[in-house]
């Protein structure tokens, strides 16, 4: 019998206590453990709650009980989520996690303790969701050299971008959509900023190089200034925008960035709608890999968390080794990125097109019915001539960067 | 120091190889070993290759060299290769396979013995190449009740589909251009056919089920019936047709069967094209997943054998407990499965709907110019209620199973 703390009795947690409960038998049978939830941790009270006499309030009390062998943390944020995970791997507990925060900020340092004290922090269920990504990367692609990652990594805002995309709204509009469904905060700048897919692609990234990645050092945009407009020109150009995370790996060197992105219907990423996330791996032996899925929700989450708990408890007394060391990842500067741009100019194609093509070279040009001006897909260049470049365009109203598949 | 021995130097053979050589110092670090080719079983000569001096064509110096901790069965076909992968384990090494003729034939003896004598019987490249999806199946969702799998398992026939979709190609036609590819071979009745697919269905389904699955009690139908005819009405529909390999499981019974399908642009295994492969899971927490990747190739599939050989080297002295045991799965006869079907008659629409919407109730219709005949596609029922209802019509040109989503 193993006995387990839940720390978070929010969706997350309360979907690890149902998927325990719900497959609690085949759990039995792979692990060869029975798995009992022992604490709920949660500030709250839940009157009536089937599992109301499991709650506790008091960290100390799950620190100290030496028979609780897995804590999982599911509150989120980075603080108390960070005091308490190191507390209960020095206590000699393993820790299973699904709070990308908490991983992107201190997983170097939570990964070290575990590996010293030779129990575990694992993390499946912080990036993806329910989707296997984290075991594939570290284990299945062990003997890759990955070259790329690009994940739409963030459901809500994939959500607002498919709504953008085939129902035509605002982005104002799909967000207010998004609110009513529950797929997106009140306050929703951690997703629509970019900020939640920026801490994802610094884990997986981390994880592939095996180095700890500084996500406060990876360039992030987000999808607040993409508009109705631009998707027609999307599907004029027989394309769709992507918020994605991505990191290109080359000679020990990493560029990591997050940036809505347009991608034509050759990229694997290309049919991930709605809430539906997907990571893209390339191996430089295995080729194009995705993995695709439930990105966030209650029970695929859940489960995720569910596969790690079950894990642990394979190794109770051993240290899977995975993850990354101490050692810093050295990320090249955006500039030196190549992309190909969708860039919008004000004014008519017919008079500045060739001041554009003299500039940017052969492009690909668009134009939209009763708007006083038009858009080109440029070749591909690297950031800092597309900036050099642009400086000297004073009608610039948009810039997405492009995949390669479109021209 | 890890020696491995490689028995066939084809294509698979010679790609692990390359890989173990390419990738050596990585899979190093990770193994904390050493990875040696110390023999290469063929029965040719290689003049000239860079490792012609590691050629032996006796299997016996293999089986009797004590220092041979892995062998890669890469040959290909049930004999010798189950000899050989029998005779390996019970020397005491592991094996590790690309093989799914062998590890559906033979696995559950194979698996058996790998388990008594504390080694491993590996094969993750026998089913979707170099995609990742055993691993996952057997430890990512290990939690999981699996509902369904379905695959697009066979990249010979999903090029030749995609041919014909996409421009209007006859079979014969398509399976010409396949074979002057090298993507179908000579005789291509084993993909055709749908054989490898439902070898690779079974092993998943075995593996999902934890029972051995007989493949020969599969329902199998290939695609050479698929004409140009069929897709364009599949455009007409906004559909396509693949070749699905599936199973659904439910209360312990599971229903396998390999067949075309036709399927609308929501389904997850709607944009996969060409040569690549993806395999659909559905679990009753993590809802849908999808995996995606090259089927088959050189080094895609000589990626997921190094994997294997990786995971052995981290486990030499301990059975990693995985696979299914000697109990027979019981699988559901095809007549109980529910379907729409897609059905071409002759004759006029205007003059013989009413008969047919009689018969299988509502339809959705459609017609091409110049054919005399018209298609439907009916409601789902079980497949003894479409024969006993096609019985009566003498005039059904073709008949094609389709998923959920296109009515």
């Amino acid at each position: 019998m193993i006995q387990v703390a839940v720390m978070g009795y929010g969706t997350i947690g309360s979907g690890v206590v149902e998927v325990l409960e719900t497959n609690r038998e085949r759990i039995r049978r792979k692990t060869g453990h029975e798995i009992a939830v022992r604490y709920i941790l949660d500030l709250r009270e839940f009157p009536g709650d089937p599992h109301e006499a499991l709650i506790v309030h008091d960290f100390s009390v799950i620190e100290k009980d030496e028979e609780v062998g897995i804590v999982v943390e599911a509150m989120g944020g980075v603080n108390p989520a960070y005091a308490f995970a190191k507390a209960c791997l020095l206590a000699g507990k393993h820790v299973v996690t699904s709070n990308k925060a908490l991983v992107a900020a201190h997983g170097t340092e939570l990964l070290r303790i575990a590996g010293e004290k030779h129990r575990n922090f694992l993390f499946e269920a912080s990036v993806g969701g329910g989707i296997p990504i984290i075991r594939p990367l570290t284990q299945a692609l062990a003997g890759e050299e990955i070259l790329e990652i690009s994940g739409i990594l963030n459901g809500t805002t994939n959500y607002i971008l498919t709504k953008m995309d085939r129902e035509g709204q605002a982005f104002e509009e799909a967000l207010t959509k998004a609110q009513e469904l529950g797929y997106a905060e009140r306050n929703p700048e951690a997703d629509v900023e970019g900020y939640d897919t920026c801490r994802k692609i610094s884990i997986l990234t981390a994880l592939a190089a095996e180095r700890e990645v500084n996500y406060e050092e990876v360039s992030t945009e987000g999808i607040t200034h993409i508009t109705d407009t631009d998707f027609r020109y999307a599907k004029e150009l027989g394309t769709s925008i992507k918020l994605f995370g991505s990191s290109r790996m080359e000679n020990g060197r990493a560029s990591v960035f997050v940036c809505p992105m347009m991608i034509g219907p050759d990229h694997p990423l290309y049919s991930v709608s709605d809430v539906y996330n997907a990571v893209m791996v390339r191996g430089n032996m295995v080729g194009t890999l995705m993995f695709y899925g439930s990105g966030a929700g209650k029970l695929p989450t859940a489960s995720a968390v569910a596969a790690d708990i079950m894990e642990a408890a394979c190794h109770m007394e051993d240290h899977i080794p995975m993850g990354w060391s101490d050692e810093k990842q050295v990320l090249s500067p955006m500039k030196e990125q190549r992309f190909r741009y969708f860039i919008r100019f004000s004014g008519s194609a017919s008079e500045k097109l060739p001041d554009v093509e003299a500039a940017f070279g052969k492009v690909r040009a668009a134009e939209l019915p009763g708007l006083d001006e038009f858009a080109v897909v440029t070749g591909e260049m690297t950031e800092s001539r597309y900036q050099k470049l642009a400086a000297a365009f004073g009608d610039i109203r948009q810039m997405i960067r492009a995949g390669e598949i479109i021209c």
